[in-house]
């Protein structure tokens, strides 16, 4: 955990103030950059001291073999993990024989700061060297949003005090030593020298270098380029070996002189391209970064977000922990899906290897909802991945017996990575969470194009699903048995409301937009009668409550089971995968994170408030947080029944969650999902934005301490803009068409030019639900 | 399978006459000698051809890790596979020049006979070599049942019509290279040449080897002796190897003359013993083994084996090949078991690798019942095996977070070596079989000292695992959520009615043997207030019943399931493990093996005939018998319910199991519990045994086509012969006090020389229940 005040609390910035070499893997994963394509985390510029290197390429993986103590038919053969690929940041300096390290000599001062405008990391250092020689080094870094494969440094060195002579040796790397932090089951797969070398090649002030991965035979190169501005002799000599290429600068400064060099990478990687295919790739990449030069790197990048930030922006009033915080959400969701293109999303995004680099649900379910309402190109590009994995996930259908697509739990490739069936493949929810993100993406933007192109093909193969894993009983009932839901303390149940509900979902969108384009439909084979058979599933689906009760069961029979002794379980027993085995997790209520909660959320016409409420505080008492994918649906839930102080909580638990450390694992990435937590809990969770009939509803709330919250969100291509205080939510179309909507269910349509102002409701409080012992969020 | 005729039918002997290659692996099994202690597969004198080479020691294990793709808490690290030792069946021949091979030249005649009387398996070959040379082998083999360390071959060679200069190789050979058949998860895990040498010697006719294992740290030694009688010069010398001991004999032999080796065996081993101790205690096995003789130790192994059938055998008339297949499997029944003395019964026994050796649930519900009756001494050996891992028991129950005792799902050594928990920690019905078998043992022998020394231990730390596995709901049931019963088909159930009735036994046998020694009890720490929950619990078992089907549910939500589409599996998808996942099977009403109809015999009191009736015909609709651990229950319940046709069939099929290949795996050892279960249909099945407040009761019926079925069994020290013919059932008391019994829950008592007749009841036929499509057992 990151206890100490690491990071100073500026609205548009994360400053870090000296470096505590303690959190320095934390550090870089807080401090990655990337496109959504090349992933660089936040490794000093000299490579050492460092928590764990890490540069990634989005769908760059090796495979390995999945070992079992007993093999079972369908389990999957091969994994697949990100991999750290050429390390292009590296700078390391020599002054007067020494090498610059800021653990020897004296630090006088270390400062970094990213800049969620305009998306550069900048750091200052001043160290003497042991031997007395002072220099001062301002680096500036970007991973280029506009040119997607490019990043760049721009490196300035000056003495302190009396003249020194310099080495600089910037780099590219491969085959990087890694260290293993063993034993958590969530760390990634660690393998040592992935890449083998396939050439090399140097001249004047660059260098590349080609590989391929052992297995899954994906060819990759990097190269670098440099400018170099030196106010007195220089001498440039480049070399380059198999796993390293180097250019050397060699010169001596003297006090009041300054060095400066902008070193420019491109990355290029391919599953099919030839050797000099992909070499031309990286030169042409190269080329056009070097022919915009640093400044315009800059410019573009900063120009990038300006729009970004023009559609995107949420302002907080009253938390300057919490505005900071859903700012550097934002950035870092942005940075994870920006120029993937037609790759996925990972948990971690390109932060760092944690989940092996894997994408899963909490994509759909928690990234896609931002960025369909923020970027949605970026929304659209990562269905487009889901899209483009289809065919495996057919296949992965038929070999399981079902009709339809199964996708993967886990995947980098498309192809299933999971080694552990009753937390994967059972977890069947998976294609309900695509299907509500096609709908969702659809709803918020009215992209006809992509309905009919792609989207009805995904509710279709997900809907056919549906239809084989599940049957109609002989009392009418539509059975979805022996799944899995969200909640990973439970698993192989029968009738997870979650599941169901988000399936009848599935169904029904797939036949409303089958029955919109029967031209398409009847290219896809969707017959009239299969689209009776996904409304005849829907319509008699079972969804479990318990009466005695009074509250939904989460599957069947769950409500019967044993309650997890809270009391007997320390606080150091959390996370309870860590310290009980799962047999006895499943059999006893405890749940890891929503599940019949996020059914609220999502599907949230499917119950009455009363049930809300009664199945809010029912949960409540028996979720224990041990993922990072449900604070900020509990913050959703809590503001909708209203318990906004508990809310607030939650949500400042998602905000906090990554810039704090608080789940011990930010070293290995960032949790994308939970980034997007922070939104969710501040737009769906206070304002609460929810999708209706292609528009939205807003039900805005405020707790006390928050006085104004402001945000943007695209619908329909007009850009929203909601001002919320206490007592007044105005609605605002920045530009676009007129645009009707919901607040707290009244309809309003609000035209460009003629803001409406309506009043905020502040619900009577009662008294908040409890959480199981030592499970209490922390109070905001 | 084995389709060719391949044994004639005997009532007392498998004889096999001819080779055929193609079975080799599997006549190996079926031909191996054991006495629970030491196991000698069937390989051929000569070494090869062989199926797979195999000796095996009782408790000889290697230790190895145990992958998983993703770990969790509480899975087991390292595995224990049985390992194939050293070879001292091996007599290599070399007639002139030409090694002794049935694949080369000519094979005039091989047979091979398996006597059960004698325990001897006798070989005849008669070959002519490629050159010409025809020599005539008999050779006779014994693992001794006396002499718990030994085994000997007898080896007589004569020319057939031209004189041939002989060499004989007579060898200890460890680390053998093993075939692997891959792919099959219940086949061993391989380990090659896991044997390391300690220390060699040899000298006369005499060598010894010495080797350790490199994980597990065991310590084992084989030595060989030799008696040599020969009509003419001979040359004797020895040699020794890290891995290998060799008595080589050269002679000459004219038409006529014979030669005769008698080779001399002796194991031992120890995971505490030092090298110069366990030398020793093979040294003096040997020694003694070499003073009895061969005519010694076939005459006291004949002994054994006389008194053991005097207990214990069945006579089938009107059905020759039962008639065989009952007497194979007490003979192999008492093979595994005799002289296993502190060491588990594994389910291949010490025929085999398969199952990597280990022992599973098989042995206390399989296995015990018929040696409670036949060889009460062996029974009780097994419980105090189980008692001797009564330890680790009690730590893996820690562990789980659970009290009481949690035996391992599959072990040797008493570690849990599973590697997949919902089919082996979930199934926690083990303890409860445990407990069932200790019961059948006391009621059936009445031995007083076992129950006070060992059996309430075992009770009480069984029953106190399930007062922490359940809980009392508010309703006031006791419920037993999340485990998995014997049906492997589904798992992680609540209240499967297997378990939750198997439990309730438990619990109230321990309370009464508690009750039945409170100075014991008061050792053991058991209070009153503890066998007040023990009662209160088994008095509030949930038994869960499906009142619209009119049938018990399995478990919890079965009977709500989708049934298995059997018509739309074809019979190449059988077993259905291997061709379909897991979570497809485990949501179906889909039963491997009996389950419920396991409670329905076990505990038979719990359910009405009515009941009985109904669930029979519910379940044989679902039952698939992809486990041989099924046949033999389901002729249990189909005698019971009156369908002696179906019960015969289902005998049938247990009896042939191994002698006719039916599950294509007998190559990796034999099915001990379905061996067992050839008895179980038998004495159970049709004669209707069942243990009753330390008496016994029988129900007995005839199928058309078993004109006679006559048994032994030992019941409170009694020897108590039972004949049955349609008409009328005779009992007698060989030997022993006069027993109380029962006859169609009518009260009998025999004395000794005042046998009783009583009518057979003829029941009604009515129609049978049938089975999924393709799983109809063969008629008989």
């Amino acid at each position: 955990m990151i206890t100490h005040p690491a990071y100073a609390i500026e609205p548009w910035r994360l400053r870090e103030s000296g470096l505590n070499l303690d959190v320095l893997a934390q550090s870089e994963s807080i401090f990655a950059l990337s496109n959504g394509h090349i992933g660089w985390r936040g490794n000093l510029d000299e490579g050492e001291p460092h928590g764990l290197p890490g540069t990634y390429l989005n769908g760059l993986f090796e495979a390995h073999p999945l070992p079992y103590a007993e093999a079972g038919y369908g389990y999957p053969e091969a994994g697949q993990t990100v991999i750290n690929v050429t390390n292009g940041k590296l700078i390391r300096l020599l002054v007067d024989d020494q090498p610059f390290d800021v653990r020897y000599g004296q630090l006088l001062a270390h400062e970094r700061v990213l800049d969620f405008r305009t998306g550069v990391l900048r750091r200052k250092v001043e160290g003497v060297s042991p031997g007395g020689q002072g220099v001062r080094v301002r680096s500036a870094r970007l991973v280029s949003l506009v040119q997607r494969s490019v990043a760049a440094i721009c490196y300035e060195l000056e003495p302190l005090d009396t003249a020194v002579r310099v080495v600089l040796q910037s780099e590219l790397l491969a085959n990087e030593m890694l260290p293993s932090f063993g034993g958590d089951p969530r760390e990634a797969a660690t393998l040592q020298a992935p890449l083998l070398s396939e050439s090399h090649a140097c001249g004047g002030a660059w260098a590349s270098l080609l590989h391929r991965t052992a297995v899954s035979g994906l060819r990759l190169g990097a190269a670098m380029e440099h400018h170099l501005d030196v106010p007195s002799s220089v001498d440039v000599s480049s070399a380059s070996f198999p796993d390293l290429g180097r250019v050397t600068i060699t010169t001596r400064l003297e006090p009041g002189q300054r060095l400066r060099l902008v070193k420019f990478v491109a990355y290029g990687w391919s599953a099919v391209r030839s050797h000099p295919a992909v070499a031309d790739q990286v030169a042409a990449a190269l080329t056009a970064a070097v022919q915009t030069g640093w400044q315009g790197l800059v410019a573009e990048h900063g120009a990038y977000l300006d729009n970004f930030w023009g559609r995107a922006d949420v302002q907080v009033e009253g938390d300057e922990r919490v505005q900071q915080a859903v700012r550097f959400a934002l950035f870092h969701v942005l940075q994870a899906s920006a120029r993937a293109e037609g790759r996925a999303i990972a948990a971690k995004g390109l932060t760092g290897p944690g989940y092996d680099g894997h994408a899963f649900w909490d994509t759909e379910t928690f990234v896609l909802p931002v960025l369909s309402y923020t970027a949605p190109r970026a929304a659209a590009d990562a269905l487009r991945w889901r899209y483009s994995i289809l065919p495996k996930a057919l296949t992965r259908a038929a070999q399981l017996g079902l009709k339809g697509a199964v996708f993967p739990w886990r995947t980098i490739a498309g192809n299933e990575c999971s080694g552990y069936w009753p937390a994967s493949t059972a977890a069947f929810h998976l294609g309900a969470d695509i299907a509500d993100a096609v709908v969702r993406y659809i709803s918020v933007t009215g992209d006809k194009a992509f309905e009919y192109d792609i989207g009805l093909e995904l509710l279709a193969q997900t809907a056919r699903l549906w239809c084989s894993l599940g049957h109609h009983d002989p009392a009418g009932g539509f059975r979805i048995d022996g799944v899995t839901g969200p909640d990973e303390y439970s698993a192989v149940a029968d009738n997870n409301v979650y599941t169901n509900l988000m399936a009848q979902h599935n169904l029904v969108s797939a036949a409303d937009v089958a029955q919109r384009h029967p031209d398409r439909a009847r290219a896809l084979n969707i017959t009239a009668e299969e689209i009776r058979a996904w409304r005849d599933a829907a319509k008699a689906m079972v969804v479990p409550y318990d009466e005695a009760r009074g509250v939904h069961s989460q599957a069947e029979g769950f409500t019967s089971h044993e309650i997890w002794d809270f009391d007997a379980t320390t606080e150091k027993q959390y996370p309870l995968l860590l310290h009980f085995p799962y047999f006895d997790l499943y059999r006893k209520q405890v749940v890891k994170q929503a599940d019949l909660v996020l059914a609220m959320h999502l599907r949230g016409e499917a119950f009455t408030t009363a049930e809300k409420t009664r199945n809010f505080a029912y949960y409540e008492a028996l979720t224990v947080r041990d993922s990072s994918l449900s604070a900020c649906t509990q913050a959703v839930l809590a503001a909708e029944t209203g318990h906004l102080d508990l809310a607030y909580d939650y949500l400042t638990e998602a905000a906090l969650l990554d810039l704090n450390d608080l789940e011990h694992n930010t070293r290995d990435g960032l949790h994308l999902a939970s980034l997007a937590g922070t939104w969710i809990a501040l737009v769906p969770g206070l304002a609460g934005l929810r999708e209706r009939n292609r528009s939205v509803a807003f039900a805005p709330r405020l707790p006390v301490g928050i006085t104004r919250l402001a945000l943007t969100v695209c619908v329909q291509n007009s850009r929203l803009n909601v001002e919320i205080t206490s007592t007044a939510t105005t609605y605002r179309i920045i530009d676009g068409q007129p645009l009707s909507l919901l607040h707290d269910e009244q309809p309003l349509t609000v035209s460009p030019g003629n803001p409406i102002s309506v009043p905020t409701l502040n619900p009577p409080t009662s008294r908040a639900p409890t959480q199981p012992l030592n499970r209490t969020p922390q109070p905001h």
